[in-house]
């Protein structure tokens, strides 16, 4: 059994309950809260829950992150120089070659294995994105996101000043390009014109069309419900029209929830070090006798 | 640069020098045909045409096994005891896994390493199997093959008596359900029906709905062009109704020398043994820095 810490129990830390729970490798060693006292979730009884994971009384394998992305370098650092392994969903696509050298030296430094930005993009997107690449080396790949809500980019909004509740839902608008639309609720005190300008500047928004939209009651807007349409034209040798294609309609967290166990899971196999999910074989990403899964999956 | 030699010269084995030329990583340092003298092909001039691998003047990294699929573990055995990597396309998916052990205690004992069973199903289709079996752990996958030419099936119906000339169509009809279309030229002094029954009795047929339709010249039929879609509906964590989808529509030749190459070029970075493709990183598949294809792809 693959010891498992939930680090933050907010919507993505809920469902990787549920996909541990769900899985017959993993025993969940602990849940680390802020405030571990307030208002302990029901299903988590029984469940060791701590502010700080040096207190837990079981040393996990694997730290799963489930906090905001801004703050998962942080986490990761601590955990792996106690020589646990961590997975996260590290969704800032700029940034990433900078957390995965980060996270590498800490890992090698303390015989530890990292697996970054593993959601579904980036994560199970990146992967496919590879494989098209290889499949047709020459041509243009499109990834589309949604109609969704994007988490990445509702968190963003809610940490700005004035913004009470948040929803940022991507629309695609096809070759990659995306309207953002945001639903908020206002603090009391603050400009709606002041508000929407941060949104629009921050830099989760600043390059996309951006429509921030002041509402009553944020929960009657909220669906989980998201998507993904990749598509790549492309040449293999001398051969053009090679047609490629992705699709996806899943519950966001829930999704990203099973790609960072499978990821643990798969940090149990890796040499010390950080990795991207595009450096690690799909195979150790499963559950299940390896000749099985051989003659079930190829 | 590796240096690749192309073993078997037929229609995969062009697309395999198609492939080479439009890479920036590879060298042709010959090709092994059972009568180099033999017409040889006008596009291989100035590249060394032999029969036996050992007389090669150009030791190779990496031998592209284009031979028909029941021939693949011979040569490869031998590539292999010579500390040559090996990649094929085997199709059998029955017999992967014995392959697979069989080209392993070879691979090892030699230092080389064999990347089996690397076209697009096997091959990049497992690739994407595996992924959306990660995403949600249970449910079921449907891959649906066609419209195109399927290789072995057209093998089969031109072993059949009285079949002078065939070409076998596979359709799609859902739920990895096929009809399968075929058409034949006819033997002189051969019955349509006795010919028609006796494939429609065959082990490749016989569990599919399959027509048999004579024709004159099979030639005007043949188009190479070939496409999958694949389907998943499955459950991540406790979440139901997750929705996966993957579509080609490619040319199966030029595809599967692409997919050799890729797999070639994965070859020098995996220690020794045999592999399949859900086995080795997918990253491993391109030519490039790898700084900038993270930054590009993940």
């Amino acid at each position: 059994m693959i010891k498992a810490v939930i680090v933050g129990y907010g919507n993505i830390g809920k469902f990787v309950f549920d996909s541990i729970k769900s899985s017959n490798d993993f025993e969940l060693v602990g849940v680390i809260r802020r405030e571990p006292d307030i208002d302990p979730p029901k299903e988590l009884e029984g469940i060791e829950i701590v502010k700080d994971i040096r207190k837990l009384s079981q040393k996990p394998d694997v730290a799963i992150l489930c906090t905001p992305t801004r703050s998962v370098e942080k986490h990761a650092i601590e955990c792996l120089s106690m020589g646990i392994n961590t997975v996260d969903s590290y969704d800032i696509h700029s940034s990433i070659w900078d957390l995965k050298q980060s996270l590498d030296k800490q890992a090698k430094k303390f015989g530890a294995v990292s697996i970054i930005s593993a959601g579904w993009d980036p994560g199970s997107d990146s992967v496919v994105r590879t494989l098209m690449e290889a499949a047709a080396p020459r041509g243009v790949t499109y990834t589309n996101f949604g109609p969704g809500m994007s988490m990445g980019h509702t968190v963003a909004v809610k940490a700005i000043n004035g913004v009470k509740k948040a929803l940022s839902v991507t629309i695609p608008l096809g070759t990659s390009i995306h309207r953002r639309m945001v639903y908020i609720e206002l603090e009391d005190g603050f400009s709606y014109n002041d508000v929407s300008n941060n949104i629009k500047a921050d830099s989760y928004f600043s390059n996309d069309e951006t429509h921030v939209i002041q509402v009553d009651n944020i929960e009657d807007y909220i669906d989980m419900g998201h998507g993904v349409n990749m598509v790549r034209k492309g040449v293999s040798g001398k051969t053009q029209n090679q047609l490629f294609e992705f699709n996806m309609k899943i519950n966001n967290p829930a999704l990203t929830a099973e790609i960072l166990i499978a990821v643990a899971r798969a940090s149990m196999k890796q040499s010390s070090g950080a990795y991207t999910m595009i450096e690690i074989p799909v195979l150790d990403l499963l559950y299940g006798d390896r000749e099985t899964l051989i003659k079930k999956l190829v």
